[in-house]
This record gives structure tokens, C-alpha cells and sequence, in this order.
């Protein structure tokens, strides 16, 4: 995998739902119903997430808030890998 | 539960192992194996803060790093809720 292009980057991001760049990462938010369905989400993520061997810092905060920053630090910015990742997680919604 | 004054914090700190004062919360990190041990140890902090009805932000990152912050948002503070979900989580490992 090789870092994207930032024209490819904004063509990719508009495929996907709810995701926003943040410095040179893309991050989404979810707001679940409680800190134990919080929890769950993040299970099925990591499940995802060891299955593709690609791994978002994940924050739990607020009790019932998930927030996922993907990015590939191997390669010091953002590839096919985070993106396909962005995709499989927003199939569990 | 009330907020706790400040010489009280520094006492009940004294007591915990590795756990330190960031802006009116406590934080802990952990290092584990792998990402998988990460998600684990997030869950079984999970079940602690459900019985315990206080939750706590968890931050999962760096594919093996959780790191705990505690405080407690309605008292605007430190409470009791705080150090006793920290000794209980400390318990774990």
C-alpha cells in the first residue's frame, strides 16, 4: 500500500458516510445508546479490524460516544487500507 | 458523591500505581501484547464500569495502548465513583 493522493483522498471520502479528514487521518463519530452498546460496537469493530490487520485508534468517551481515527502509519498518511476499513465498518450500521 | 479537595486527591493518587492528574481527571495507560489484547482489556474494563455505573473515556491506540481517563462530568470533578472504578480496574492486572 502507498499513501493517496489528495485528489484521490476527497474522491474516496465522498464514497463514504460520515467520515471527515483530520490531519491526515479520517475520523468518524457514532453516538450509540449507551455505554454498553459503546462497548459492543467496538468489539465488532476490532473483529474488523484484526480480520483486515489494520487497526483504528478507537475512543470511547461520553459514555455512549465511539470515535474512529484511521490512518496508515507505516506509511505516514492514508491508503487504500484505511479506507477500505472505513467501508466494512460503515456495513455494520 | 461530592467533589474531592485537593489534598484528598493527592492522598487517594498515593494509593494507586500509575495513575495520574490530567486537567480535573485521572488517566492510566496500559501497554498490552497486541490490538486484540487491547479490545480484551477494554472489554473486561467494560463489565467493572457497567456494575459500577461510571464510566469512564477509553482511548484504544497505537494498535496496543489503552489509556483510561476518570472523572466524574456531573459533580464537575474528582469524586469517590473515580478512585474507587481505578482500584477496581487496577485489580485486573
Amino acid at each position: 500500500v502507498a499513501p493517496l493522493e489528495d485528489s484521490e483522498i476527497q474522491t474516496r471520502l465522498q464514497a463514504l458516510e460520515g467520515w471527515s479528514l483530520s490531519e491526515g487521518a479520517i475520523e468518524r463519530e457514532w453516538k450509540l445508546d449507551d455505554f454498553a452498546a459503546a462497548i459492543a460496537f467496538v468489539d465488532r469493530v476490532g473483529e474488523l479490524a484484526e480480520r483486515a490487520n489494520h487497526h483504528p485508534d478507537i475512543l470511547i468517551h461520553g459514555w455512549n460516544k465511539v470515535r474512529l481515527t484511521l490512518s496508515t502509519h507505516s506509511e505516514g498518511g492514508l491508503t487504500e487500507s484505511d479506507f477500505a476499513l472505513a467501508a466494512l465498518i460503515d456495513g455494520l450500521s
